[in-house]
């Protein structure tokens, strides 16, 4: 049986608010070890919208998701975290000296002081739309995120859904796609005001988009895995047929914690209930941080999640290092060791 | 009497996080109004360290205090937030249609549904050393801050001080001015780590650092403004002269939160006491952001100021639009108006 490998703290996720916990740990001279079951950082901002720009970053008034991804990951640099990617945390459990063993579905097995629940919407899958065979068109005719805009150059795409992701979407490909039908129930959209007023302002210019309201999925057509067109039908039952070489089903992300459901943790409907000043569970020395963790008027924003890494990486130092008081005013200004060397 | 100008938000300081909260407000459509003391915005950033990195900005690696702002600054823009610039927020009275009229010291008058107190460290200033005459030399032969390093290029400089001020620019002037003196009272610095080793580093190679320890500032020299010598006293009351253009005396800064704390807020030691997930304080619709406002495991970090201005932004928003419900899920990749344009 090979040895447990031992650090401070380890984070469960490799997503933005996790890589942010391994720089905040490290100028507190935490090391880290960071499990996550996609076999690269950035957790949903790799995998699902890499090319997609983020506005609430502070400081930044664009950036896309994937160059976030990197500027985190070269914050935490510095601080030489070990990445257990492409493996699934899978048990947890605590050990007679106080620190928590941790356990991935490759057989690593990690002891810490602290554990850094960070896993986001935790093993996260879209939302797939109840339509007949669709399995067999998806990864071709059907996709349920884009990674790269290029892809869906001169296709006739199919957006269904009314959230933000099909509304930046439909603005994003207007320019690229062969045309754009936005199907959606309603003509309500749940999405940024302004994105919105774009995406109409568009269509009524007949400048690539085309809203096809009220409307919803019902069935498609083609030779799997390619995809012909898209049947749609109205509230009195009205059929009507899409030309299409690609869907794009935007119904949201479904969230299943997975393992760590099972970790005895206290939970509040898929997350994980903390503390909101230290983000503290309710097992000593495991915090939770980011999407996953719940607290009374909880803002799910990437920014938010770095403040909480920030106070769960205090919180930990305590556990960590009982004996050392923290000698810390601002760190607002002090430097990882590469900036200082 | 002139009309008093009515807007949603009004923000007492324009720092980063009040900064910041014009941008959360306005992914809301809340708009802001932001009252500073200070002749621009940026507080401390821009007024007193605005070449000095900062490191814990999640996604900058290092960014320079003033090159902050001004991002900040340009992610507010797009939702025209009115400054009143060089003029101290003084009363703040609540009008029977529950709206909150915010007095300043030039005659402005602001009615807003809610109020952010993010004020930093309030009217903040160098702590002056005991030292008969200093007054004297100040702004030429004595600087509590360093605005531009070449401002002090050739010159014999000494810095007096512990802390990460003073760390920070004995390592940041090394190769910049003629001599650096350390005077500090004890061997341990309150510092960063890797920078108190960097700076004891280049005390060692003869770099331009000297460390005059353990030594207090005892008297000064020269013909007021400008220096000649800084006397310097050990436990024992020996004298040492050190020969000095400039002395930088880092011994932190007063805190004076001025008019704020006869607003009638709960207070604790010269902070604003709040609810930490909303930075509600006691009087409704009045909220405290940032490193003024106070809750139990606070961290006084600028990112946790940022995700705070958010929890209020979103709170406030019940207050000043109470019939309409909030739309809205994840706000991370809503474009402000200019993006969407």
């Amino acid at each position: 049986m090979p040895q447990p490998q031992e650090t401070d703290v380890v984070i469960v996720g490799a997503g933005p608010v996790g890589l942010f916990a391994v720089f905040e740990c490290g100028m507190l001279h935490l090391a880290c070890h960071v499990v996550d079951a996609l076999p690269h950082v950035g957790g949903q901002c790799s995998a699902l919208y890499p090319e997609k720009p983020i506005y609430d970053i502070p400081g930044q008034p664009a950036i896309l998701a994937g160059e976030l991804i990197e500027r985190l990951q070269e914050q935490a640099a510095p601080f030489k975290p070990v990445y257990h990617l492409g493996q699934q945390a899978t048990a947890l459990t605590r050990e007679d000296d106080g620190r928590w063993r941790l356990t991935t579905s490759a057989g690593t097995e990690i002891l810490a002081h602290a554990v850094f629940v960070a896993a986001g919407a935790g093993a996260f899958g879209p939302n797939r739309p109840p339509l007949p065979g669709i399995e067999a068109f998806e990864n071709e005719g059907v996709l349920y995120s884009v990674r790269r805009k290029a892809d869906l150059a001169g296709k006739r795409v199919v957006i269904a859904g009314g959230g933000d992701s099909a509304v930046d979407w439909a603005v994003a490909l207007a320019d690229v796609a062969a045309h754009v039908y936005v199907v959606h129930r309603r003509p309500q959209f749940r999405a940024a005001p302004e994105t919105v007023a774009r995406m109409q302002a568009l269509a009524a210019e007949g400048k690539g988009v085309e809203l096809v309201i009220p409307f919803q999925l019902h069935d498609l057509e083609g030779v799997p895995p390619r995809l012909g067109g898209v049947v749609v039908r109205d509230l009195d039952g009205n059929l009507r047929r899409l030309e299409a070489d690609v869907l794009l089903p935007f119904f949201g992300l479904s969230m299943d914690l997975g393992p760590i459901a099972k970790w005895g943790l206290g939970l509040d409907r898929s997350h994980v209930k903390v503390e909101p000043t230290t983000c503290a569970t309710d097992a000593p020395g495991v915090f939770a941080i980011g999407d996953v963790a719940s607290y009374p008027h909880k803002l799910k924003l990437i920014l938010t999640g770095f403040a909480e890494a920030a106070a769960a990486a205090h919180a930990a130092y305590a556990i960590a290092r009982p004996d050392q008081a923290l000698h810390w005013e601002y760190s607002t200004t002090k430097g990882p060791p590469a900036a200082a060397a």
